[in-house]
């Protein structure tokens, strides 16, 4: 499984997830949310791992990301985490709080630990009790072996996702191979601010919990944080990482000379999966990329490349395959940000559109052959300084209106 | 035509426009711009008229919109609008400005008046320069008394528009018969903050410019920019009113003992044009209107009613004719507005469906048959203070995606 890394080398695995790095096994079972689906999942490190998270900012925050927060406050530690799809558990009052801590109880029972240390995630139909019935039958049989693959867990946490999201990378640190893997959910309610999604993340690095902390976050806000399918922020998505130690390497902190390269790998592992999450868009074609260059600062960047990402118009336009770069301009002059209309300059991939407040000639032909890609991309120069973003999204189609006419019922 | 009216009361006339108040004429002809469609509209005052005008707040503001400004600066007085649709003239640098003052001088040529009484408004496509050969032959015959019909008027300034909007109303003033008129088109490209909409009032009553001015700014925050269909602000869109004085009331201004009448004419023309724009949506098959009440500050209830307006979520649900209501309390949750989550109530129509942090019991088929009405209402309690605000959108459909992915080509 373990390919050879050699230093300062990230290895990139497609085909792998949370169960590359050493310690950790994950699985999952059919307990009757979905009709036939995969509904609850787990992963479990063999060790207590240290834990950092990130959760939406809705106010509307769902039970068990309540109770998560609280369980990783106590010691900055979990050793497992337990979802389940179909219902989110949110909206749901002191009952939902209760089930949530029930989950957790029980879950921590089967695995003999103390509840703490136990992770509860929840995504789905918001404001219906959870039939704790079924959810409690589980948990008791979700630990039997037959249930322990990791498929099954990258499948028990869908919803409308269309595929599975994962991702692993190595590289070697102190003479170890370090590995990190990822997993992830969300085609919808995805937008900027920890939207409806869930992403999981382990490692065996052995690191410090204020830098993981701190490193989840900053990465966070260039990955997971810019992307958006729907502009809907949710009330229970977030992203947790849990680094279990194993890889026997010295204890990473913003010192340690690797620092960075654990930074890039954890980096490449939340980039992948959001980009994941963008393409799988509720009825989306096509991944759609906004780079923003030469903005005055970061803030700025992210604002005019999520102000484009964000636009029905940009998302239809570019579902036509329509070079419509009006509709682009416009976005970035409704973004928020003081650009200077005179200074920009708009490519799709490597055509340019617009430049100096004036449209370019180009060929309406070849720009459709562009757009017709499933991998598209937006270049916009703001021509005003130094700082960059990218923002992922996807097109807007007949599939999304159809998916979310009829979602709930 | 001019109703009688008594004292107090407000007269509305759905099938008037801007030529009921006296004075004021209108037409259009087709000069070229749309395959067949009228595509060139003038509204002209006996007399200068007494002007304001709200402009969009997007950064790329378009040529016409320059000038028109520029000139109502110079002596707060227009006599004439001239309006293109099918090009909007924005992102058209250097000759897209001298265009628009081409246009302006040429109508004001065929007015005999002063350039600076002639308001240029384009809609359309962006970033293609006007055609100005038959823009030019369309000046040159468009006074000519064929031409001149208000119905000519409302159907020059569409572009994907399904329906003219026009309202008038009437009231009395000092024993005058004051009349307002008023005629917007938008279907696009709209959301709050003066997005891509024209609106174009007029009234015969004798009003002081400030008062008019500041009475259409706090309207427009009330109606005009109150409404959504796809979050887009435009380039090029604005709301411009004319006063010609010729009811011959006394001057009003805050002081005059009917300044709340004539307020009140002017919020039911606007409101009542915003919401037929909000109707005509691109592909809206429902008005939907949001209402928020028990706000701590008018800006709060406003940005909360703006978060649900805008929820794709929210108005794909509605479009499915389904209750879905954890869309709306998510919407609210990320407005930005620090609400209290245990107590909201939200209601649609007269039925609730969320009360107190938890969702209430509900009958399924009548929610479902409520939301298969063609006007619907959403109602949040936020019950943290005694601000309102209400604001109006559309339900998103298969429709939208049709005409916004094939649009431009």
């Amino acid at each position: 499984m373990a390919q050879a890394t050699t230093s300062k080398e990230i290895v990139i695995l497609e085909e792998e997830s949370v169960t590359l790095p050493q310690g950790f096994t994950a699985g999952g079972l059919h307990c009757g949310l979905k009709r036939k689906r995969l509904d609850l999942g787990y992963i479990v490190s063999e060790v207590p791992a240290t834990a950092a998270g990130v959760y939406t900012t809705n106010l509307f925050q769902a039970a068990p990301l309540l109770v998560t927060q609280e369980s990783i406050a106590k010691e900055n530690k979990i050793q497992a985490v337990i979802v389940n799809s179909a219902n989110a558990n949110a909206c749901t009052g002191e009952q939902g709080m209760k089930d949530a801590y029930e989950i957790q109880h029980n879950f921590a029972g089967e695995l003999g630990v103390e509840d703490h240390l136990v992770a509860v995630t929840s995504t789905g139909v918001i404001g219906e009790l959870l039939p704790m019935e079924k959810v409690n039958n589980g948990i008791k049989q979700i630990l039997n072996k037959e249930n322990e693959d990791v498929n099954n867990f990258l499948q028990a946490i869908l919803t409308t996702d269309l595929a599975v999201k994962q991702i692993g990378v190595q590289m070697n640190i102190d003479g170890k191979t370090v590995s990190i893997g990822g997993a992830a959910k969300g085609s919808g309610m995805i937008h900027p601010n920890m939207a409806t999604m869930l992403g999981f993340v382990t490692t065996d690095a052995n690191i410090a919990h204020e830098d993981l902390s701190a490193a989840l976050k900053e990465i966070t806000n260039e990955t997971f944080n810019m992307i958006t399918v729907d502009g809907d922020t949710s009330t229970n998505d977030m992203v947790v990482v849990m680094a279990n130690g194993l890889a026997g390497n010295n204890q990473l902190t913003k010192d340690h000379p690797d620092w960075e390269l654990f930074k890039s790998g954890l980096k490449i592992v939340s980039e992948a999966l959001a980009k994941k999450i963008a393409r799988d868009g509720e009825g989306a074609t096509k991944l759609i990329e906004v780079k923003v260059d030469g903005a005055f600062s970061k803030d700025a960047a992210r604002a005019v490349g999520k102000s484009i990402i964000s636009s029905n118009l940009v998302k239809t336009a570019i579902y036509g395959t329509d070079a419509n770069w009006g509709r682009i301009i416009t976005a970035i002059g409704y973004s928020g940000v003081p650009i200077e209309p005179y200074a920009i300059k708009v490519s799709l991939g490597s055509i340019p559109v617009f430049e100096n407040g004036l449209p370019t000639p180009f060929n309406e032909e070849e720009a459709k052959q562009y757009l017709e890609q499933e991998n598209v991309q937006i270049l916009v120069e703001l021509n005003q300084g130094d700082d960059c973003a990218t923002a992922w999204g996807c097109d807007l189609t007949y599939d999304y209106v159809k998916i979310n006419a009829s979602y709930r019922t």
